[in-house]
């Protein structure tokens, strides 16, 4: 069914609106994909798309996007800047289904993990999501607190990559357990020169790694818990590096070894 | 001296508002720095520091820096706001004399340089400048049309790294024939798989290294005058990393010998 909407006072362009907060996309089980490269990203994966929006320009260069949906919506650029959090939308978005993000006791925790403890800014979080990708972890799992994962600006910076990977919201001391419960180590992060060298450390195939919050780092009782916390030794007068950057680089050293596989 | 300034109409404040443009930064000679975290290491490095900005409270509580100083203006937080190319200003600003960042034929081109070919984004060339610092590298050599080392956002992203590095803007061309004329390798990135692998490069103590624009890469002209160039092996599907990220991972490992001493 295609339908055309002029108005931003219409309620399905109220409701889009809504899933720019938390709260919306909870209480409608769904976030926005902005742009013709995450719509068809989604259409290869299992996610569920329910609507497509676009201005009329956009729907008529994909038709053989448009035809796969049962919901299509013409609308204004005018509406799109509205809805979509973005400074230039792309002209066409889709909404999609919230993917389930709680730990549901049935986890495959082979392969690596980046756990995120309250990680604030939303391009950080997605960032961190998309070098994970790339360094070919099996999952994310961030801490309450943490910026939402399908909050629109985390998902920008996806570019996608919620697709490919595992993600979850949650407490990140039962995580820690569970992973210690079958033997995986865990790595914490610590901006500290007696922690141990992150060059010194072989991972193995397993493992789960910690980043912390931008400004105050892991929090002390989950620096507490984990197999063993690493640092990454620092020349030059910095103090410290971004936290995304510091994550790139343990990652890309830990999962070596899958990597070169 | 110190003077109180309450109008934006003031002369001083038109000036310092200028100061956000690249135009307005090469009139004056000058740039501003935001924040008594940066006016602090700005006073310890040989930076020259002409003017001092700030709130009357804000000035009371640091009044050992303040009194270094000859030129001292006291303004109201409106003005402070309105000067300065940020959400929250700290209430505290200098203006710093603009480095100069012409290639002067007398640079010591020893240790790890960095060089961004037409990177765009002010916050990646700043978090460039403040990784590449914390991997112990010598200096960062920005081509022109990327993002002006000193726009305010660079500049708050630089975090201060500023001072401790070395900065030029020029033709890389030039740069990397000085490199190679010093028999200094010189190592381009390319999102290609048939590339080098930067695991299987030991570029010893003294390389450079160079990113590319974050849509299109490193410039073809570019890379055909590389030493080698480098690809960083991902697995997952993520099509490609951040470049800030890129860059952390290629200067940590590459300059891994010089950080281990």
């Amino acid at each position: 069914m295609r339908e055309q909407l002029t108005s931003i006072k219409n309620q399905h362009v109220k409701n889009w609106k809504k899933l720019a907060t938390k709260r919306g996309r909870e209480k409608f089980n769904a976030y926005l994909l902005d742009g013709w490269h995450l719509v068809e990203e989604a259409l290869k994966s299992d996610i569920h798309l329910t609507e497509l929006i676009g201005t009329a320009e956009e729907l008529a260069t994909h038709e053989d996007i448009v035809s796969r949906f049962d919901q299509v919506y013409e609308v204004t650029p005018m509406i799109l800047k509205h809805v979509m959090d973005t400074v230039t939308p792309q002209g066409i978005a889709a909404v999609a289904e919230l993917p389930d993000q709680r730990f549901n006791g049935q986890v495959d925790l082979k392969g690596a993990w980046l756990m995120l403890d309250r990680v604030q800014d939303p391009g950080n979080v997605g960032t961190m999501v998309r070098t994970a990708d790339a360094a070919g972890f099996a999952g994310v799992i961030v801490s309450h607190k943490s910026a939402d994962l399908f909050n629109p600006k985390v998902v920008r910076s996806m570019q996608g990559s919620q697709f490919h990977l595992k993600l979850y919201t949650g407490d990140l001391t039962k995580w820690i357990q569970d992973f210690k419960a079958q033997k995986i180590p865990v790595y914490g992060t610590q901006l500290n020169p007696k922690a141990k060298s992150f060059r010194t450390v072989n991972s193995g195939r397993n493992f789960a790694l910690i980043m912390g919050n931008e400004g105050h780092g892991m929090a002390e009782e989950l620096l507490a818990q984990t197999t063993a916390n690493l640092y990454i030794p620092m020349k030059g007068e910095a103090e410290s590096l971004n936290v995304a950057i510091s994550a790139g680089i343990l990652m890309f050293e830990l999962n070596q070894q899958a990597l070169n596989e």
